[in-house]
C-alpha cells in the first residue's frame, strides 16, 4: 500500500532528505502535500518532480509567485497559517512529516496530531514546549508520534521489542559540536563562521549554533523525556564526537544496547516513514574497522550550561522549558545577526528563565502567551547587551 | 512461575556463574539436576546449597565418594553417560544449561532437545559438530536453542523486535586475545602461562587458549550460522580488544545495533533463563565515559589461520567442522600437556582438516565417527610433531 505524506518544511535539511527517501521508493510514499517559507525556486523543482496536489507558502506574496511560475501543473498553492494547518490535517495524507525548524512548527504539528494523523517528528520544538499537551492529545486521538531525531530514532529503534519497564536509563549521545575543546576565550570571540563548522553533520543553521552551546542537546532530552514518557533523572548525555553510537539504552540487568550509523538522516527518516520497517537503502556501509576508534566523555555543564539548563527547567516543570526555547531562538537568532556574541546565547537564556514566574501550561494558547513573553523578554535583553558591545 | 534448571557442566565457569543468578533469584529459578566432571568438593557445595533432587558425576568412583560424602541429604547420584543423559532428559526440568567444555557436551545436548527440553547453549561444539542435526531436530520438537555464549546472546537480543530479512550482515567481536600484536617468532616460543592470560574475560582453559589462536571465533562463526540461520557470507569478524560491544548486527537500511555490557557471564545467562527478560541485576554498569575509548581492526587472517579455516570448513560443508573442532581439541590439550607448541595447534588442525575426505554426516552416530577419525588422526600428528621436537 502507497503511504501518502505532507512534509511541512519541505526545502530544508530535513523535508530535502525525506524527499530522498521517497525518491527511492516511488512504490511506497507518494508526496501529497508540501509547505516551505520563501525558497520558491527549490519548492517549485520538488512540485515538478513529486506532483503533490497542495502546497503552502508563508506569505501569500511567495504564493502568488508560484501559482504563476506554476501555471501549468494542477497544484493548489496556499500560504500563511491557514495554509500550513491545511496541509497538517488534509484527509489525504496517511502520515505528516514535522520538520518546520524551531517553534514555528509547533502549531501545524498540534493541528496534525487533533486530525488523527501519523507524526514523524523531527521539530524538536514541539515537544519542548508543549510535550504534555501533545503526548495527551496524541494518546487520546490513538496518534503515532514517530522520532525523526537520529537519537530519538535511536533509541526508538532499540526498544522494539524491549520493555520500557525494564530500562534503567537512555543515554543520549552528542559530538560535542565544534567548541568540543575550545577555552571560553576563544568562545567569547568566536564568529557565526567558528560556530557553524558543526564536525560531523550537515544541518540547518539554527540547530547548527545549538549543536555548538549543546542546548541542541538540552532539547532532545526534553524530547526524549516526554516522546518516551520517562524521568528526567533518566536520561544522561554522553559526548562522542565521531557521532556514530547514535544513542544507546542501559536496562536493568547491565546491557546497553547502542544503533549506530554513518551520518545519514535518510536512515532515521526511512524509519519513521516506514513506521519500524527497514528499507533497502543504497548508501555507504558504516565500516568500524576503517573508523577505528570510537570515543566518550561526560558533558562538562560548566563550558556547556545550556545543557543543564535543559534538566533545571524540566525539574521545575509547567512553561519553564517554553522559556528556555524561546529564549534561545531568539538569543541564536541574535548571534545571527552578529548582534551579540556566541557566549551571550547562554547569558541570555538564563537570565530569561531567571525572570518567568512559572504557570502550568494547559492549552496551546497558554504555551503560545508564555512564548510571546519570554521572547518579548529576551530581545529586550539582547538589545541591552547589544548597546553594552557598541 | 518457578523455573526448574539442570545444569550439565555446573563446576565450571559457566555453570558457576549460572548458579550465581540462581541464586540472585530464588524466587524465579530452582536447580533440579547438576553434572559435574571430577570436581566433589565444589559439587558438594553446590549440592547442599540448591538442594538438587539429582546429580551425575564422570566416574562412579567420583560418584561413589559423593554418595558417601552426601549420606545426610536426599540427593540420587549417579555416573558416566547414563547420568549425564537421564539428567539432560528428566521430567522435572523445564530448562537444561549445556555448559560441558568441548565436545563431550553434543551427546547429552541432542538428548535434551530430542526430549523437547528448552536449551541455554554455552556448548558451541555442539553447534559447530552437529547444528545441521541440531536445529533441525529442534526446529521439529518446537525446542528453543537460547544462547548463552556473550556473541550470540547480543545477536539474540538484537534480534528481538527486528526481522531476519532484513539483516544484512552480523558481526562478531572478537578480543583478539593476548596475541593480537605478537609476532609469530614470539608466538612460536609462548608458554601455557602466556597463553591463558586472557585480556578480558575469565574464562575456562580450553576457551581461553581457543581465544589464543582465535579459534574460539571461528567456532562461533559456525555457531552463528547454524543457530540464526544465516549464510556463512553474511556472518564477519571484527577485533576489538576491549570486549564492551559483545557483538551486533546491520540492517539493510544501513542501521548497525549493538549489544554492550561490562564482560560478565550472568547477562546472557539471566537473559537465556529468563527467556528474554532483563532481570534486575545487581552488578557494576557500564560505565564508556569511564572506558574512555572502543577500537576495532580488521582480524589478519595470515597471522589467525585457524579463523580462516572456519570460514573454509563451512564452505566445504559435511564432515569438515566436525574435524575442525576434534582437531583442535586435541592440540589445545596437547599444547596444555606442553607436548607441542603453540603454532603448532594451527599445523595440526590444518593437516587433519587436509587429510579428511568430507562426507554427510545425516545422524549424531555419522558425526562421532568423524570425530572418532579426526581425533586419532591428529593424536597421530602430534605425537609426529612431538617426537620433531625432542
Amino acid at each position: 500500500m502507497v503511504k501518502r505524506i505532507s512534509i511541512l518544511g519541505s526545502t530544508g535539511s530535513i523535508g530535502t532528505s525525506t524527499l530522498e527517501v521517497v525518491s527511492l521508493f516511488p512504490d511506497r510514499f507518494k508526496v501529497v502535500g508540501l509547505t516551505a517559507g520563501e525558497n520558491i525556486d527549490k519548492i517549485e523543482t520538488q512540485i515538478r518532480r513529486f506532483k503533490p496536489s497542495i502546497v503552502s507558502l508563508a506569505s501569500e506574496e511567495a504564493a502568488k509567485n508560484l501559482r504563476d511560475r506554476c501555471e501549468d501543473i494542477n497544484v493548489e498553492v496556499l500560504s500563511g497559517m491557514e495554509g500550513l494547518i491545511r496541509i497538517s490535517t488534509i484527509p489525504e495524507a496517511d502520515i505528516i512529516v514535522s520538520a518546520i525548524a524551531g517553534s514555528a512548527g509547533l502549531i501545524p504539528t498540534f493541528a496534525a496530531v487533533k486530525a488523527g494523523k501519523t507524526i514523524a517528528l523531527a521539530n524538536k520544538e514541539t515537544m519542548v514546549m508543549a510535550g504534555e499537551i501533545i503526548t495527551q492529545e496524541a494518546k487520546g486521538k490513538g496518534v503515532e508520534l514517530l522520532p525523526v531525531d537520529s537519537e530519538h530514532s535511536a533509541i526508538f529503534q532499540v526498544m522494539q521489542g524491549e520493555r520500557w519497564e525494564e530500562v534503567h536509563k537512555i543515554i543520549l549521545t552528542a559530538s560535542g559540536g565544534p567548541f568540543l575543546k575550545t577555552s571560553s576565550e576563544e568562545k567569547r570571540k568566536a564568529t557565526v563562521k567558528d560556530a557553524l563548522k558543526h564536525p560531523n553533520w550537515n544541518m540547518g543553521t539554527k540547530i547548527t549554533i545549538d549543536s555548538a552551546t549543546l542546548m541542541n542537546k538540552g532539547l532532545e532530552v526534553i524530547e526524549a523525556r516526554w516522546l518516551f514518557d520517562v524521568s528526567i533523572n533518566q536520561i544522561e548525555v554522553l559526548i562522542h564526537p565521531q557521532s556514530i553510537i547514535h544513542s544507546m539504552v542501559e536496562f536493568r540487568d547491565g546491557s546497553v544496547i547502542a544503533q549506530m550509523g554513518v551520518p545519514d538522516m535518510r536512515i532515521p527518516i526511512a524509519y519513521a516513514l516506514s513506521n519500524t520497517e527497514r528499507l533497502d537503502l543504497i548508501m555507504p556501509r558504516l565500516d568500524l574497522a576503517k573508523i577505528g576508534m570510537l570515543t566518550f566523555e561526560k558533558p562538562d555543564l560548566k563550558r556547556f550550561p545550556c545543557l543543564s539548563y535543559a534538566y533545571d527547567v524540566v525539574r521545575e516543570g509547567g512553561t519553564m522549558p517554553v522559556v528556555l526555547n524561546s529564549s534561545n531562538e531568539v538569543a541564536v537568532r541574535a548571534f545571527l545577526q552578529k548582534r551579540i556574541g556566541f557566549l551571550d546565547i547562554e547569558i541570555l537564556v538564563r537570565e530569561t528563565i531567571e525572570r518567568h514566574k512559572v504557570s502550568h501550561a494547559k492549552t496551546i494558547e497558554d504555551v503560545l502567551m508564555v512564548d510571546k513573553w519570554a521572547r518579548e523578554e529576551a530581545e529586550r535583553i539582547a538589545g541591552k547587551i547589544e548597546g553594552k558591545r557598541k
